[in-house]
This record gives structure tokens, C-alpha cells and sequence, in this order.
């Protein structure tokens, strides 16, 4: 393989790659051309015809990737999965992937895509990262008509009698602004709205995106958007999209963004790009109608949970998977030696010294996601994705503990090397599969309540001793009760950082309590958020922003991006 | 032709049309598969390789479509201008269409597209009229990250210096939302910026449309993005994005946003529809790009500007044309007995009355509009753009009067007969281009003061008696031409309804000032805007908005959109 991978940047390694048109990627899985709906020649949607098509087929085997705790040192989860699909169709396996599309908002501030990266990234990824097949534009437009039909509805006589002091539906924008999180809107005079307190979010965090990404097919999507609460009434009953009647409208909104885009790797495997919902407030994982007909297209398929273990995971087996019916047959836990380190108290500064007591402290989180893996009876694999800093003293460390406990893993060399630095991996995961004795069983049941749901994933996945609700998230807890919403499950909005509720406690912090705030209901998702510490749904640009160093030349090649 | 046109509707005759894979639509004017980037099939993007290579050849000769003042009664010059081009095509001449694309805003608000109607009608209608082919999503988005940029410059030191009261660049949405017009924005502390007072326009009315419609290529977009002024300083001194270096990432933004998209008529015209500014505070007429491509790949181009002559043609003439260095060969005037008549004082409910008095003292209206057409020096062909409740008196009476005083004329059915309906038309049309002795002379320079400039509109086009400066708008052209701003042509933003200031006073109002209130300067897009009564730019919903019926089946097929 190439050898001079880590003196390229992403996009040079991307722009240097060669694509093959779409339509030979999509006859690889059997897809004709007349079932693709081309964005340019390396970019297409699956069209319902296929999708429809496509139900009667056997499904393949799904390998969930998830990680650590993620640190400043970078865990490169989504890397792993795209080199293990690679690395899969290199040892003779029909594969697929199936990824999260990235938000644009954050690629204006900081540097680095959301594509994978070195020789394992999907492409193109300039487009991936910027305005990719429209679906994320789609999303904004579909929850900002929502937003425009709901102050309208006020304006026009408010027959609904929507309390103004009670629009839980926010406005969005793919980007990062954080002069947006709180304004005041319908200012001017009785010509120009009623003023009212209100807020942006970024699109990803629309309840939109999340039901876009839950929804089995578009007549399920219009059911889920019919249910979301908008607002209360003066009487503090629910208003839904359904009482404005306009889940026609944004369904019609969003007719093309529900069909899955077929792009490629750097080594031609094909992948799902489809969907990102925020992995906090929402369950952040791609489309439950990608990884479907990914499943059905290929024997199997490599996907991505959001964040570490304990959020991404939980959510993608306790809401994704339980909704669509589907499971993993097996988990890869993404590590690394420099995040393991800073889980056991190191600075960043500090990452590029050998340090096997820190190591061996910062083990302790990959022990925990590793116990909470196995609790749900899922075959595991630990890919640990190799840094060049990384000294072989830290290696042998490493893989003494996996030994010592019995914990299956394999290095993950794709960055540098593409699908062959995965081979090992990817025929320790096929094992982990076929050795399988166990059964797949979720944590809590959809009869538990609320408040027992919450306390099972904080003691079970994150170790908690206990779970503290606020007076707010208390009466919610009655409140949601009368209005039957104990039964969907549970979407944990908790920092990413930690197992615990506090960014800080790094490893395995053990005693601590899980403070509640407040619920919020997703309704249209179908899942009831529960927050806990301050949750960012609008990020901010950073002093430099990326923007600064874009530019593109005259025959339209992106420079400065990544 | 089909006889049953009348009865059906524009999104019925639309879905019942059927379409040619847009490769073959190229294939006809000499563009081959490499040079398109598809959108589906029946949608294309012109790649920047073939629109360079396009620059060697001969420019074809341009139509420009514009129309009386419009009114209620609707005029349907976008159907005039869609059918003039099938029709040019069945007399044999080779050519297309080049039309702006409509904004999704409006479309959630009031029934009607903005893709022609009938049988004169550019296709896929339902697609063009949502979210296309991307470029407003785009627009949306290079707007608001500028705007983001420039509030995180405010939080992050303010280095430039900017002024938060001086901030002259607003966000966007494509979205009739009228509680955005007047904002707050920064609220909330210091973590979430700083709070100034802001609003929101409606995407085509942002300067980014503008600028993408009058550039020539990227490098010449990315130019004009540097020059506009966003803010002014402590010290008053305009800040440009080229202050801010950002220039390069909204050029990043745009570079698909930018190339030209071709479709195709219900005859297979091809059409390339591309960009659509504002007629008021913008110069309201399809890119510069497209316009250009076109007339290098046909004969004869057929293209229209925004509301009537006063404003569409004008602008198109004094800052389109002047800009691109492109002129008419000749003018088509657009107007309907039913328009006349409004312009002549009856209201809506009275249109469907024979109203012979009515009639000749509106098409006064019409003889202002021919007479500025004439005293650009350009040749030019009224169509009567004929509607079923026209009674045979009217229509004599229209002939009689356009015989008296030597104008020529012709009758369009292309709504229901499509481009047989317009074959009288466009022979008239080549005759008159035939025939041309006049030569074409912009009515004011770009050496006159701005003062001066606006006067000559006022006096020449509107046939005002004079022009009134406020205050506010004496001080700005001291401040405009201490600038070096004196150079710019002016873009008048006036009612659309009357040749006057005041939306009330139909057909040949006289003896009426134009007063000016304010100046805009759109230094990136090279236009100084003068403000006259209110403008409009952000629209609302109104009661029952169009979205409240729209759907979509379940493959995807749009119901109730028009």
C-alpha cells in the first residue's frame, strides 16, 4: 500500500484518489442504473423503486463500531469503519458501510471532516462535508416552514390557542452561530408577528433529522412528523404538526432526502451515507432506511454509532435497532494508546511520552464499555487503532490486559494502509461472529418507566450509583405519564466525555449520580430525551475559523478544506 | 394541439407530460455526457469545462420578455417567454430558454409556481419549484456563514472594529416567515454573543443572489463577494468580506451554486433556469452564466426580467446588460385584456364584464412601457397573452388601438396550446429583428451622479415630474460618492404595481413624484440601491398557507403543489 500516507493531508489523499463512476459501484451490489438518481457522477440516491424492490431479499450481518470515551486525542471511530469495510472486502466478504452524514456547520469552524481519514475515507469527500446531495438543506427548510406555519398560526388568529410562552419547535441552520442560540423574534409591530421568546439550533439537532433517520419509509415519516409537539396550548395541552395539518407539506419537503446516497471508498466499497443526527439529544446514528438496504445489498455491513460506548451504542441497540427490528452480531470498540492515556490523567500536551501507568489506568473505560457491550450479549472485538507515537512498551501493555481478561482485539492500521492494515481485524470480528454463543438482550424493557429506564442505563452503562431528578424533570416524570409517553424509551443527552455527567471525570469514575434536569419529548422520534448538565445544540466558530483558510480555484477544486 | 388544456391544472399537465433524459436534451444543442453533472434525470448541471469552451463561439441573438405593470389579474409573462422559445423552435429556428429559478418561500404560501403554466411550461415543475438543484440552499448557506463569521469576529475581539449597530448584512431564509423581519439576536450572556438587533430577508433578495447572477465566472464571483460591505466601522469606514478574508470560503460554498442548470419545456426546449435576485432591492433577472451559455448554444435566446418594464426591463438593460456586455435584439411586451382593464380601473370582481372604456384607458399602461422600450432604441412586439373570458369587442378594440399607432402585435395562446399558440408571435418577433434600423443606447451613464441617474429613471421610465431625496438619502449620496460609489448604476426598489411610487395609482398615473427615502449600497453585485416606499424582504404567509394542502404519495409523487 501507499507508504507516504502521513505526510498527506485528507483532502490531498482524497483529491488524489481515483473514483469510479457511481453507476459501476452500484452494479457491484446489483443496483441498475435506472434505480439511481445521479448527483454528479460519484454521488447518487437509491430510488424508491429499489428500496421497495429490495424488501423481499435476505439481510446481511451488521458490525457495529463504537469507542471509548472520545478525548481531544481523537479515537477515529468513523476511519475504523470505513477500513473495516474495506478490509472485509479485501479478505473475500461482500461488505458495505453505512455512515452518518456530516453536518456543514462545523467544518466552517474547525478543521476536519467527518469522512474518515488517510486511506480510509469515503469519497468525494469535499462534497460530503460541504452541501452533499441537499438532504441536510431539505431538513433545514422542512423544520423552518414548520417554524413559519407555527407563528404564522399565531399571527392569523391562533385557532389552536398556542401559548407563544410555550413553542418548544425551534428554527435551525446547518451552521455554527451561536449569536442564534437565544433571540427574540416577531418584533416590528402587529404587521410583523407576535414577540416571543426563541432559539436556533444547528439542523442536526432537529427532531426532523432524527425522525428522518427513524422513519422505515415515507408514509412512516409522515406519521412521525403528524405526532411531533410543537407546542402547548393555553391549557397546556400537546400541539402537533398533525392539529397544523402540514405533515403533507414537509413530507413533500423531504421526499428526496429520505432515499438513501450510494457513494464509495477510497478502494471502491460502497457506502451509505444517510442521516446524522446529533448523538446527544438525539440517538446519532444514519438511517434506519440506509442500514436496511445496506443490509440487504450486501452480506455485511460495517456502521458507526455516535460518540462512546455509552451513549452511541445504548442508543443505537435500546432506540434504533429495537425500532427497526434490527441487531448487531457484533460490536467493535474503537481505542487508541493516546486516549487511553489521557483517561488515565494525562494533558494533551503530555500524549507524545511513554506512560504505562497512565495507560493502565485509562484501560479502566474500555473495561467499562467492554462490560456494558457484553451485558447486552453482543460478541465484541477491540480495534486498536494504531498512532506512529505509540511505543511498542505501550503496545505490549495493551495487549496484555486484553490477554489477561480474555478480551478479544486486532490493530487497526487503515489510516496509513487502507483495508490491508484491517485484514487482522476484520477476520477477528468474522471469528467473533461465527463463535458467537450468545443472545442479544436489551437492557430495559419499553414497559419500564421513565424513571426506571434512566436508572438502568445510568447504573448498568455508565455506572452510576444513582440518578437524581430535578423538580422540573420530576413533574415532567408525572406529566409524560398522563400523556402515555412512558412508553418510549429513553435518548440520555449527557457530555460525551465522560461516563459520568461531569466532562471532567475522565477513566472510570465510580459513586457519582446522574443529575436529571429536564425531559424533553421527541415524540415524532419517538424517544423522550433526558437531560443532564448543559447540553450545546447551536456550537460557536473558534477565534480562527476554518473559513479563513478556504478558497477554491477557477476550475472548482476545494483548497484549504481539512 | 390538446384541446382539454383549460380544464387541467399546471402541476397535472406537468406530471402528465413526458420528459426526455436530459443527456438527450443536451445531446441536441452539442453537449455531451461529460460536460453535464446530472441531478436526477431530468435535471443537469453545465460543468465549468464546457461553459469555458463555450467561449470561442458565436453569440446567438437575445429576446427579452417583459410585460405592462403587473397586476391581480396576472399577466403570465414567464409562460410567454416559455412558449415564445417552443415556438421559435417550431418555425424552425434553434433555440432556448433562460429563465430564473423560483424561491421555495412563496411556494409554502400562496397556490402558483414560477416555471411558466399550461402548456408552456418548463419541467419537472414540482422539482423546480422545491428545492432543485440546490443553488438557493446554497445561497442560504454562504449567506448566514458570512453572517456567522461576522458576529464571531464581534465575540472574538473584534478586530476590525466593526460597529454592532452598523451591521448592514442581515441572515436569510428561503421561507415566507414574517416574525424573522425584526430579531434580537446575542442574548443570553456572555457565552452566546453579543445582542444587537437584526432581521432576516427572504434568500433571493440576499446580496449573494445578486452577485452570483451578474458574475462571469468563480474567479469574478469570488471578487465581488470581497467588495460587499457587511458593516461599518467605529469610524464609519465601510467593512467588506474581503476584510473579514473570507471571500475564498463563499466562493467554496457556491462553486455548484454557480454553473447553470439545463432542463427542458413540455415540448423539449431546452431551458437553463439559474439564479433569481429580487426585482426590487436586486436587478431581478436569471444569471449572467446562463444567459451567456445560452446564447453560445442557440440562435435565438429567450429570456425574461422581473415584474414589468419600469422595473424588469430597466434594470435588465442599465445594469445586466451594461455589465455583461450582452443586448437584445428585440423586447416582447406582455399584456392581457384582463390586466388592461384593472390598469384601466375595474377591480378583480369586474374582470369577467365586457369593459370597452376600461380597456382603452388602461393601455395607456402598455404605451408608457412601448414608448421606454422605444426610447432605448430597441425594437420591440407586444403579446397579447390571450385568456378564454376576452370578449371579441375587447379584442378588436386592443387591435385597433395598437394598429392606430403603428404597433406590432400578436396574439399568444401558448397557456393552451403551447408553442403552435405562439407561432404568430415569434414570426413577428423575427421580423422585427429583421427589420431593426434603431440602435440600442442605455438612457443614462455611468459618469452621471447617482442623483442624476435616478432622475432620468423617474423621468424617462416612471414619467414622474421629479424626484424627492430625504434627508437620510441627501446625506448618503455625499457619503456614496466620497466612497467612490457615484460610479455604480442605480437599481430602483418601487411598488411593482404602478409606474409611480404608490401601489394604488394603475395605468398612466402623471405629474407624481418619486421619493426616495434611503440608498443601499451593493458594491459586491455594482449597484447602488434606491429605496422608494416600503419595500419588502422578508414576504409572510398568509391565512390558510398552500402548505396545508400539499402531499406526497408514497413513491414520491406530489399532490396539491399548485
Amino acid at each position: 500500500m501507499k507508504q507516504k500516507a502521513s505526510i498527506k493531508s485528507d483532502i490531498e489523499i482524497a483529491l488524489g484518489s481515483e473514483m469510479k463512476n457511481i453507476k459501476d459501484i452500484a452494479e457491484k451490489i446489483g443496483i441498475g442504473e435506472d434505480d439511481l438518481e445521479f448527483y454528479g457522477k460519484y454521488k447518487a440516491k437509491l430510488s424508491f423503486d429499489i428500496l421497495h424492490k429490495l424488501k423481499t431479499k435476505e439481510d446481511g450481518k451488521l458490525i457495529l463500531v463504537t469507542s471509548i470515551n472520545p478525548t481531544k486525542a481523537g479515537e477515529g471511530k468513523s476511519t475504523v469503519t470505513v477500513g473495516l469495510g474495506d478490509a472485509l472486502n479485501k479478505i473475500g466478504k461482500n461488505a458495505m458501510i453505512a455512515l452518518r452524514e456530516p453536518s456543514l456547520g462545523p467544518v466552517m469552524g474547525l478543521k476536519g471532516g467527518a469522512a474518515g481519514g488517510g486511506y480510509a475515507q469515503v469519497l468525494p469527500m469535499d462534497e460530503i462535508n460541504l452541501h452533499f446531495t441537499g438532504d441536510i438543506h431539505a431538513i433545514t427548510t422542512a423544520n423552518n416552514a414548520l417554524a413559519a406555519l407555527i407563528d404564522n398560526h399565531l399571527q392569523q388568529g391562533n385557532e389552536l390557542q398556542i401559548d407563544p410562552r410555550r413553542i418548544v419547535w425551534k428554527r435551525v441552520l446547518d451552521m455554527n452561530d451561536r449569536a442564534l442560540r437565544n433571540v427574540v423574534v416577531g418584533l416590528g409591530g402587529p404587521a410583523h408577528g407576535i414577540p416571543r421568546e426563541d432559539g436556533f439550533d444547528i439542523t442536526v439537532a432537529s427532531e426532523i433529522m432524527a425522525v428522518l433517520c427513524l422513519a422505515e419509509d415515507l408514509e412512516d415519516l409522515k406519521a412521525r412528523l403528524a405526532r411531533i409537539v410543537v407546542a402547548y396550548d393555553y391549557r397546556q395541552n400537546p400541539v402537533t404538526v398533525g392539529n397544523l395539518r402540514v405533515e403533507g407539506a414537509l413530507t413533500l419537503l423531504l421526499k428526496d432526502a429520505v432515499k438513501p446516497n450510494l457513494v464509495q471508498t477510497i478502494e471502491h466499497t460502497p457506502a451509505l451515507i444517510h442521516g446524522g443526527p446529533f448523538a446527544n439529544i438525539a440517538h446519532g446514528c444514519n438511517s434506519v432506511i440506509a442500514t436496511k438496504a445496506a443490509l440487504k445489498l450486501a452480506d455485511f455491513v460495517v456502521t458507526e454509532s455516535g460518540f462512546g460506548a455509552d451513549l452511541g451504542a445504548e442508543k443505537f441497540l435500546h432506540i434504533k435497532a429495537r425500532n427497526a427490528g434490527i441487531k448487531p452480531e457484533a460490536v467493535v470498540i474503537v481505542a487508541t494508546i493516546r486516549a487511553l492515556k489521557m483517561h488515565g490523567g494525562l494533558n494533551k500536551e503530555e500524549l507524545g511520552d511513554e506512560d504505562l501507568a497512565a495507560l493502565q489506568a485509562g484501560f479502566e473505560n474500555l473495561r467499562k464499555h467492554i462490560e456494558t457491550i457484553d451485558g447486552f450479549g453482543l460478541p465484541f472485538v477491540v480495534a486498536l487503532n494504531r498512532f506512529s507515537t505509540d511505543s511498542s512498551q505501550e503496545i505490549s501493555l495493551f495487549e496484555k490486559l486484553c490477554n489477561q481478561d480474555g478480551i478479544p482485539f486486532a490493530m487497526s492500521e487503515v489510516w496509513e494502509k487502507g483495508g490491508q492494515g484491517g485484514v487482522h481485524l476484520a477476520e477477528t470480528v468474522i471469528k467473533a461472529i461465527e463463535n458467537n454463543k450468545k443472545t442479544f438482550e436489551p437492557l430495559y424493557s419499553l414497559s419500564d418507566t421513565l424513571e426506571e429506564k434512566i436508572n438502568i442505563i445510568a447504573r448498568k452503562v455508565y455506572g452510576a450509583a444513582g440518578v437524581e431528578f430535578s423538580s422540573q424533570a420530576k413533574s415532567q416524570l408525572l406529566q409524560f405519564d398522563r400523556l402515555g409517553w412512558s412508553r418510549f424509551p429513553v435518548c440520555m443527552a449527557k457530555t460525551q466525555y465522560s461516563l459520568s455527567d461531569d466532562p471532567s471525570k475522565l477513566g472510570r469514575p465510580e459513586g457519582f449520580v446522574i443529575a436529571v434536569r429536564s425531559l424533553k419529548p421527541s415524540v415524532g422520534a419517538g424517544f423522550i430525551v433526558a437531560l443532564t448538565g448543559d447540553i450545546m445544540t447551536m456550537p460557536g466558530l473558534p477565534k480562527k475559523p476554518a473559513a479563513m483558510n478556504m478558497d477554491v480555484d477557477e476550475t472548482g477544486n476545494a483548497t484549504g478544506l481539512f
